[in-house]
């Protein structure tokens, strides 16, 4: 029963630092807060987590590994990937505020073995599939998988956009399909086959498609 | 000599200020720390901008109106739009991190009334080209817009991105070229012409160009 409480406790300080957290971000938010909305002993989090800023890095990977298991890649089908972030992102809103505290409040972070290794995963993949002649290779597979997780954020929770109406069902479909559509057309490969890196050709000659 | 110097005060006020809510956002910013910073009387500031809220909404304003003077846009070009506008997010590393710090902070704040028909003028601007069969009309043309400005700053300071090696000017102007590349394919007017906005077209049929 003891492991038990200790396991419900742990579930019950991470639910509220991750709303803590995603309210106020890392300097704002207050273990205090924590503490009493999870009625848990503030001691109890420094024992489990450490301090604050590891109770956030703690947070944060959890978002990140459910992101992962949730949405696993398919660098066959990019734009269905991207659509399937945009949905987990939509269903998470708290996810893209803490990555985007983590962005401004801790720059400097080193992810977890784990998100690193995801990460390189997803690179490799993409680069195989350009390989293969699935998925344009004018960009690096790095930075085209910035810009699909980017723009699948677009008009995520804490994005720097000018937002101030109602977001209805059909404004929410209509943006799901603008990032499958925009993915689609990203990662469609050219018809002529003009081959080589962006980076190896001079930008004036990049324009169109 | 006295509007003079009221003027340079204003400006040492707002420079200080840029830095500190770019650094710290707008609840860890603290008044005493730009009023030292400025070389100014913490009352100069109340009685110049009123509080911390408004002084964020001043500085904010201030870089929005230098972005839209020095990067007007060309709707008929908007690949070179958008890599006029990285190179000024590049820039101007503090104008991405104030933008983001509002988006998590004053997500409903209301814009200043420049801004806001800044944005109306491009939103007709794009749309004017849609028109006209210059660029792409599958996305509206707010959406084109939100979508461009995203990309644009995939890479810039304060955006949730693994980036922990050292920026090159070579990578930096890889990314430029994905940017300017990105925009090209997104906007380039589709081949066959299916016509119609995504938003009345079925999900599962919007895959590839």
């Amino acid at each position: 029963m003891v492991k038990r409480d200790a396991r419900a406790t742990r579930a019950r300080i991470l639910a509220a630092a991750t709303s803590e957290f995603a309210a106020h971000g890392i300097a704002g938010a207050r273990v205090d807060r924590i503490a009493a909305s999870a009625e848990a002993n503030k001691n109890m989090i420094y024992v489990y987590f450490g301090n604050k800023e590891q109770l956030f890095a703690a947070v944060f990977s959890d978002g990140i590994q459910r992101l992962l298991e949730t949405v696993p890649i398919d660098a066959d089908d990019l734009p269905s990937y991207a659509g399937a972030l945009f949905d987990h992102i939509e269903q998470h809103p708290e996810l893209s505020r803490l990555a985007r505290w983590q962005g401004l409040e801790r720059p400097a972070a080193v992810a977890s073995f784990d998100t690193v290794a995801a990460t390189m995963t997803k690179i490799q993949a993409v680069a195989a599939s350009q390989k293969a002649g699935q998925v344009n290779d004018r960009l690096t597979p790095d930075q085209l998988l910035s810009m699909l997780l980017n723009l699948a954020a677009t008009w995520s929770d804490g994005a720097p956009e000018l937002d101030s109406v109602e977001v209805t069902d059909a404004m929410r479909a209509s943006r799901r399909a603008a990032v499958v559509w925009a993915i689609g057309r990203l990662t469609a490969p050219d018809r002529s086959a003009t081959g080589g890196r962006l980076s190896d050709i001079p930008v004036a000659e990049l324009r169109g498609t």
